[in-house]
């Protein structure tokens, strides 16, 4: 059993519930016609079935070299990078204008989900370089873009992103590398760690995006500036010429992600590594968080693609694998014929299809708050972005973890025996809750960023447009879908969204410590109603079909089922959650740090 | 940072809650005193501690050697061995007459919580030779005893479980391993497959115990047969003489527990391994099932142990680690006073506190079920056993790759590195779910066996208990005790109990399947609410220590805000289990395998 694209899947939310049709109406996507879509998706999805599903398990068990601060890729994988290359997957999002598709967010991010499903240890390398694509495209200067983005564009190239160092990793104001000027570049000096493919062979050139203070920056956050410092300076011909003074020192031995090179890297060791400013001084960290939308965003992708895959590993292997009786059935039956392993495998792809409705709306909001003609509709999506982010980070990578824990299960003793390939899944997950900000980061960043900040004002809108899909069920009636249950389970979403939201409002008047302790269980109940809610309007879609006996009526009952799955096994602990907001943070506030340190 | 044995937990919960000083009143018991289980146990800590947890990363790192069927340990483990077996710490708790200290099985469980804690893959070696000895003490008869138990007891000689085959895993009616009658003994030949500590350089001789089929045996469960057969047959002396026809084929490369061999066993490839017969023919499982509450309650244990020190590495890696501001704080301050990681660490302790006095009072119940003077006490603490051992079995593992999961979440990126060693917990904790019966088997065993076989009797009985320990708090009034949410809380998880219970039986009457596609739904019930109870009593008790001015307020005080971190952030979720099993497991009849197990 390998990989399947879930085109059938992704095609039905992005026709039903991303208004498909409605994007060729935007600004610059006149060619992305639903066909076109459909077309582009069903190549992505041979290529992530063909290409990278197969270099999966074995890049897990090869794992890397490194020798000399050189590092070996698996076998097959430069192969499969050239391929990549070829067709033009690298970054298909980027303008045109530098050798990129242009393609909407929306359609790049189910594309990166696809790949990432397939093989997220390869797809880190183009994720990794699609950032950097993006920082450059935006911030820096002509000169410098005309050196470097053609060549990223297209993969020739790869980039990466340069910000922790040992003592600055959530908290990145203790950034300490230096970039001393010099001539028309600067010298670039300081350690980074957890560099993903900081250093491999698949490329003629990698380019480094680096953070690091100049001689006269003020101290914290906004003393930090943004540099490009590529492996090997490109020569007058464009061409990667002279090795700058920067080596991969070591490379981690990791949980997951085997075959994705973790990097330490060392710069200005000798010389100084020779680096050129991107924008301008001391406003690093602020593209950087320009950028971290579409980062978080693809991180989400990522766990949503790990937990697709897992899922279907463990209903393959269920449906395969023969115990024990079933009420009347055969005997040994297959285990997917057990109640049990029915509800595991139920509860997982429910997760899995409310997570990527969530982020597949996220990410139709970044292009309508980019290209809608209005400018209140492009403000008002671009505060949904900046809502939902956090949640498709956060929630869709612990719903990851959960979904791989569970397919491990499905498995029995099989799970745990590395050979048959489902606790890659265990390990890999692991990471998307860690990098581009733990989940108690974007807990944070939703309750003090995103709610509390604007007073509210993008949650009262999610809030609105969940009541419309409730009142919107009010008049159907079709047979297979319980209406009431559909409905009172959308306004109980937008009820617990706007409980919390006004206890926070209220909390953070009491004690600035409460709304961070609450965090994570306002996390939790965003995660939980918004997913509801995604699945609710899908299966409203689906009822619509089958009511007018359009294509396949299993298909479209499975999407109610799962839907139903959700609201009552996912569902009801989101209650629990704002129970635990409104009584639990104090509890955290009254635990002392020092009794949890203490030995025994 | 290493592993401390939580001594001053085991022992508050032993004196409080676990009636210590009651239990030398018990037939053969006579010698143990508080005061000399406390000395032992504070051996057994200094163990676990120094023998044992310097050698479980180390172990996990180096792994196994596997070269012509033989199994070399990790570097230091066959001395750590001896040290184990010169200590008399290999089967604490078998009879004097064979060399044991005949040691409750409370205290036996507090010792297997240390060591598993300290480390899990050494300490599978005794546990399993554990089950072997109460197999052969319980069953044998006295020739085969004398040959074998002593030996084992001490160490010696180890002892494994060979019970899964390829085809028969959960589902044991499907052995196919056969033994042929010959002369004093029988021949025994066929395939066992996950045998833990199959083969290993730690001991002289290994003793199988293996479940085959006779000639004339019935089909299914009732024709199966358990055997004793020695890697080498012992000699006239006693000593090992000839090896016997069995061999190790392979060993698994696994997902976590490093260091201990999974085998796969081959026995009779040539002329037939010689085995004898335990007990009587055709009751092999039967025998089995007898041990399984003893071995089930040792896993739980090991996710009890596992997640204690998870919870130590993370707690002290957070008072270490200076990342970003508090409120009112220092910047950079150490994470565990951020609200979010206090949060973690707060749900993490109150986890495994609450699963480890439920474990400790379901050891207890092992000692008066055997022991009681009351024969109606006796049949009373039979059933909760009974009750209690999946309850502790799926709940405390569950709760340690929670715990383990968040441990490395503590540690942001530090944590996906495998040499922080925190990871090596959530690899090691994940074998705990599936071991011993998956928790989808348990959960089925406590809704099946448990609850509706005996109508809910034992469920009555500790409903009972919970509403004495409600009633006994309101006659308390410290201030430090929350008597009101203590006393409403304990009411409530009783009253979740209680309304599952009736559910279940309600349910069975209408859809056999019904139960089984609840049965998580109601463990889950089951463990939150036990642990709730649990903590609500451990709460009390400590209020009362605070009271009289006894000891360290600090450590009381704290035990009190575990049992309010355990009520506020995971006890709510009972309520929203329940509100699953009632509606969830309609929605688990309704899902068609063939749409799960469907590709896109």
């Amino acid at each position: 059993m390998t990989y399947h694209a879930p085109l059938r899947e992704i095609n039905f939310i992005l026709e039903d519930l991303c208004n498909l049709s409605g994007l060729s109406a935007l600004d610059g996507f006149e060619d992305f016609t639903p066909e076109t879509i459909e077309a582009i998706l069903l190549e992505a999805g041979k290529f992530a079935n063909d290409v990278l599903a197969p270099l999966n398990h074995q890049g897990d068990v090869d794992g890397l070299g490194f020798k000399d601060g050189k590092v070996t890729m698996p076998r097959g994988w430069k192969e499969a990078y050239t391929s990549l290359v070829e067709a033009g997957w690298n970054s298909p999002a980027a303008e045109p204008e530098f050798g990129g598709m242009g393609l909407p967010v929306l359609v790049n991010t189910c594309i990166q989900e696809l790949f990432n499903g397939a093989n997220i240890s390869f797809q880190l390398c183009p994720l990794l370089t699609q950032g950097a694509i993006e920082a450059l495209a935006a911030y820096a200067d002509p000169a410098l873009q005309a050196v470097y983005l053609e060549k990223m564009v297209s993969g020739e190239w790869a980039g990466t992103m340069n910000l922790t160092e040992p003592q600055a990793g959530s908290d990145l104001s203790q950034v300490r590398s230096k970039a001393v000027p010099k001539d028309d570049h600067y010298l670039i000096s300081g350690q980074k760690i957890f560099i993903t493919y900081g250093e491999h062979d698949m490329v003629d050139n990698i380019v480094h995006l680096v953070l690091a203070r100049l001689p006269d920056a003020p101290e914290g956050t906004k003393g930090i500036s943004l540099f490009v410092v590529p492996k090997f300076l490109p020569d007058a011909e464009g061409q990667p010429g002279v090795a700058n003074d920067l080596r991969c020192v070591s490379i981690e031995h990791k949980l997951g992600i085997h075959a994705s090179p973790t990097c330490t890297m060392a710069y200005g060791d000798n010389e100084g590594a020779i680096g050129y400013l991107v924008g301008e001084p001391n406003r690093g960290l602020q593209y950087m968080f320009a950028m971290m939308n579409n980062a978080r965003l693809n991180v989400g992708l990522q766990g949503i693609g790990v937990a697709e895959h897992a899922f279907q590993t463990a209903a393959y292997y269920a449906s395969e694998r023969k115990q024990g009786a079933v009420t009347n059935g055969t005997s040994p039956a297959p285990i997917i014929q057990h109640p049990d392993v029915k509800r595991m495998l139920g509860v997982m792809k429910a997760q899995t299809e409310g997570a990527r409705i969530l982020a597949l709306r996220a990410a139709l909001s970044i292009d309508m708050a980019e290209r809608a003609p209005d400018a209140d509709i492009r403000a008002r999506h671009q505060r949904r972005v900046d809502l939902l982010i956090p949640v498709v980070k956060a929630w869709s990578t612990e719903m990851a973890v959960s979904v791989a824990s569970q397919a491990v299960q499905v498995h029995g003793g099989m799970g745990y025996v590395e050979e048959t390939g489902v606790a890659q899944f265990y390990r890999d997950a692991k990471i998307t809750t860690i990098y581009e900000g733990t989940t108690g980061i974007q807990a944070m960043d939703l309750v003090g960023r995103k709610i509390l900040r604007d007073q509210g004002l993008a949650v009262s809108e999610i809030v609105s447009d969940i009541r419309a899909s409730a009142n919107a069920l009010a008049d159907e009636g079709e047979g297979a879908l319980d209406v009431n249950l559909m409905r009172r389970s959308a306004h109980e979403a937008a009820d617990l969204i706007e409980k919390s939201c006004e206890w926070l409002l209220a909390a953070q008047v009491t004690d600035a410590a409460l709304p961070l302790a609450a965090a994570q269980s306002v996390m939790d109940v965003f995660g939980m109603s918004l997913s509801a809610w995604c699945l609710i309007d899908s299966a409203a879609a689906a009822s619509r079909h089958l009511a007018v006996g359009d294509g396949d009526a299993a298909f479209w009952r499975y999407r109610i089922s799962l839907a139903e799955c959700f609201i009552h096994h996912i569902f009801p602990m989101a209650q629990a959650r704002l129970t635990t907001m409104r009584n639990g943070s104090y509890s955290v506030i009254g635990l002392e740090p020092d009794m949890l340190a203490q030995a025994s």
